[in-house]
């Protein structure tokens, strides 16, 4: 989506980490296990990258894919590919190789840049997709059949700064399934996603330079990427890298290197909380940021008892850059709200049934949440049609359900696809998940609809007790009974060992459907 | 130069305001004398007068003039304008009728708000150029045969919010000689003014709600405008408006009202020095901030002495939004130096002798100062010329001489259009000026030079004497030569009363020429 420049200013994310090289060279950047990496040297061997991938033919507006763990080399690639005025093209980790070649196909990479431990999928979708790989991460004496790119890099000269864009450039593309049907490239430009760093630094987050905030968001997705990734190095403050999440870990690493602050989706702090009755150690958080799902009102209240700190909800989706709410910190946390918008950003309350047209609801209306500003996508790429559909009279339609109070606090209902519509009333999953996270033998509660013959839907319950914690389904089934209106409960629960999560850490209930009512999936 | 939305991203100046409106509501944005008007208020007053001028026919694209000084209708007006995706049109508040003309008629504005104490000029003006005229603080009974604002906007309905822009869109037309030639009006959109904001307030100067910053500099300059208005606003803090400087003025205003920051151009300090030995009154200053001009080191030093801050001496123009480099307040200034570019700004020292291309040189050469970065204008209304020749290889070429040091501090040597080559030799006034300002009895010079029949040029100086103190223009001459090499010092001072000042406080040689040398002028 690449349009002559309108005007003579430029930008360029990869202004985020030269600056902050400049300004705290010698501030940690990057922790990962026992590797520190500082801005002055991160910076260096992004532009020894860089010059690798030069030489390689990675110039201005070429794709490259990239599918890197949470590593120092995530950013290093990440910088790298944007130093060049190239658009960076981060993988789910997850993905199988078709899953992979569709990305690439779809987003037209010509490169792959594979973590070495993540070559078994990502070869073989780039050998499908007849897509160029460089292995990062390779021992130099494994024999990938791929350059390793810290080869080329000590052979190539490095480049001197990065190439300014047009402020409007798509710097990411991002796959995103949104609210329905195959994923789709959302592709974010250097404006948006510099000024979304700004906005949190400046209206929304407290962080500077010196704090440590734990790197456990997947750097792939938005979220991480954007609120921990993008925001820390424009701060000058530390990133502890957590390659592979599991609650003990990153508990033990955030009371080690002295974490300030945690950034994590609902499941990382049910997994902390989890954590913490196996261990004594403690982080001294100022706060805690949570997004990417709905956080239950009885996560938040066990984690402030267990770990002393707030959490603050924020709501975004990847095709807003992701950030549109927040419970800003600084300011009380509303719990059960995603809390106002943030500077610059419009968010509304729009009728979910006019497709055409956005039509504003009054406040204690609900319907979609409609949200303009510095944060839209520029689109999705190669579907304009879809594009289109998302973005109507300058306002990006989320697919989520919400009201908005008379304070502007925003509340997210459900997601418009995931709301179970049983015998012609509305019951929204999230609210009987809420009642369920409320039983103390539950750690994790995920509710479905699945086709019904007579009710058209019927509602169903996936729990995951607490360790040593004992409950029946029947029991959990009365606990919800005595709580809310009889047209809401679950009418049946299934106790399994985990949810099944999607790389982002969001609980994939369409694979619970495809499990429980497999006929119908 | 409105083009089509590249992208579904949005954004608007307007916004500075109104978030502030919604988290600082109750800290007071604007003091002038005895009135305080608090964010709450400033933005409810500037959505009352929004609607008044789109009663009258402003809306997206409008070409709007003001001229208005240092008091609260400047930011309800200007915010008005851009609420509306209208383009605001801030004339320079010294001009006469036919500048005024000149400005209106170029710029294509539709419409003037006056300031009544302006309108025998503005009124002039707008005549000549067949423009409406709505006035600001006019009194009600007083009949100045044009439409009151205030009253306009009681019988209007007020807007609700701004109307998001392109990022792209032109936000405010400045009019600028730039380096040579007639007034030209450079476009600078939303993107740059908000980025400029962003970047000052996270990594050049320190500033938050509580603080309180004196706004003596003209807010119709891109400087008091940007740096005091623009910036203030967007952290929440106090600007505390002089309508009228006066160096004894705006001591006392400072003291009283607790400014804790001074944002000035040179000869402002000048005048607080002067100030300073009439008055024990001491304001508690944090730091202050210089700009628009070359500072004589004497002059900080002195400041620093009478004052107890350090002035952070700062670069840019109203092409460039305006600041390019600065000494970044939390590191002790470089006297002398105009600091390093601000954070995502190159700037670089080029050839000025190759027109159409840009030649970087090496650390240590004398050459153009070239910029590039979120700050650089669309370009000169209507002048696409103009443009070009500024704007060569996506650099803008600033016309003034500097030099690179290999710590990346950078130096003003001059303008291009100040120097004067004498037999040959190029002399470059502000070292000259810098010496003649160590002098104990002078309080201001400026060197500048004149046509001669076998030289080439002459250099003279204009000096103003410090109150009670006395020297001859000989005495002041021999000071000179003790200093500087023969072919530099003055051949001729002139002892004047005052030097002939811009309205943004910048002394204008053209006029000292068009005196001392009035065959040549
Ligand atoms: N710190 C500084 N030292 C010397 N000249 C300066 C400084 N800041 C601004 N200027 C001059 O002011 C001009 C811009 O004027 P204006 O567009 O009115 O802001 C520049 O081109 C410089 O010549």
């Amino acid at each position: 989506m690449t349009t002559p420049a309108p005007s003579r200013a430029t930008a360029s994310v990869a202004s985020i980490l030269r600056e902050s090289a400049e300004r705290f060279s010698d501030e940690v950047a990057v922790v990962v296990g026992p590797e520190r990496v500082t801005y002055a040297e991160l910076w260096a061997q992004t532009k020894a990258y860089a010059g690798a991938l030069r030489a390689k033919g990675v110039t201005e507006g070429t794709r490259v894919a990239m599918l890197v763990p949470n590593v120092a080399d995530f950013p290093r690639v990440y910088y790298a590919i944007l130093s060049l005025g190239a658009v960076a093209v981060p993988i789910h980790a997850l993905l199988k190789q078709h899953e992979i070649e569709y990305v690439l196909r779809d987003s037209g990479s010509t490169m792959l840049v594979c973590a070495a431990p993540l070559l078994a999928e990502g070869a073989s979708g780039a050998g499908l997709a007849g897509v160029d790989v460089v292995t990062v991460l390779a021992p130099p004496d494994l024999a990938t059949g791929f350059d390793r790119l810290e080869a080329l890099a000590e052979a190539a000269e490095p480049i001197d700064t990065y190439v300014p864009r047009d402020p409007f450039d798509t710097a990411t593309i991002l796959y995103t399934s949104g609210t329905t049907g195959q994923p789709k490239g959302a592709e974010g430009c250097h404006f948006s996603l510099i000024e979304q760093a700004n906005v949190l630094l400046l209206s929304t987050f407290e962080m500077k330079a010196g704090d440590k905030v734990l790197g456990a968001l997947p750097l792939f997705h938005t979220f991480g990427q954007t609120c921990t990734m993008n925001v820390a190095f424009r701060a000058g403050a530390t990133v502890v890298m957590v390659p592979k999440f599991t609650g003990d870990a990153a508990l033990q690493v955030m009371a080690d290197e002295g974490c300030d602050i945690f950034m994590g989706v609902p499941t990382m702090y049910m997994a902390l909380l989890d954590a913490a009755t196996r261990s004594e150690a403690r982080p001294t958080l100022k706060y805690a940021i949570s997004g990417g799902a709905a956080l239950p009102l009885a996560v938040m209240d066990r984690f402030r008892e267990v770990y002393g700190a707030d959490i603050h909800e924020g709501y975004g989706l990847t095709e807003t850059s992701p950030v549109a709410c927040f419970n800003h910190v600084g300011v009380a946390p509303h719990p059960g709200t995603i809390g106002t918008p943030v500077w610059g950003v419009d968010v509304e309350v729009a009728d979910q049934n006019v497709e055409d047209a956005i039509v504003l609801m009054p406040p204690g209306s609900i319907g979609e949440i409609v949200v303009r500003g510095h944060n839209i996508m520029n689109g999705y790429l190669n579907r304009p049609d879809d594009t289109a559909k998302a973005i109507v009279d300058g306002w990006f339609r989320t697919g989520d359900l919400g009201t908005k109070g008379d304070d502007g606090y925003l509340t997210i209902v459900d997601r418009t696809k995931d709301m179970i519509i049983r015998n012609g009333y509305n019951v929204y999953p999230r609210q009987v998940e809420e009642v369920l996270a409320a039983h103390t033998a539950v750690a994790m509660a995920a509710v479905f609809g699945v086709p019904h013959e007579t009710h058209g839907q019927e509602i169903e319950a996936a729990v995951v007790l607490r360790p040593g914690a004992e409950a029946t389904p029947d029991e959990l089934i009365d606990f919800v009974k005595d709580e809310i209106a009889a047209y809401k409960y679950p009418r049946v629960v299934h106790l399994v060992d985990a949810l099944p999560l999607g790389p982002s850490g969001k609980v994939l209930k369409r694979e619970l459907v495809a499990k429980f009512a497999p006929a119908h999936a």
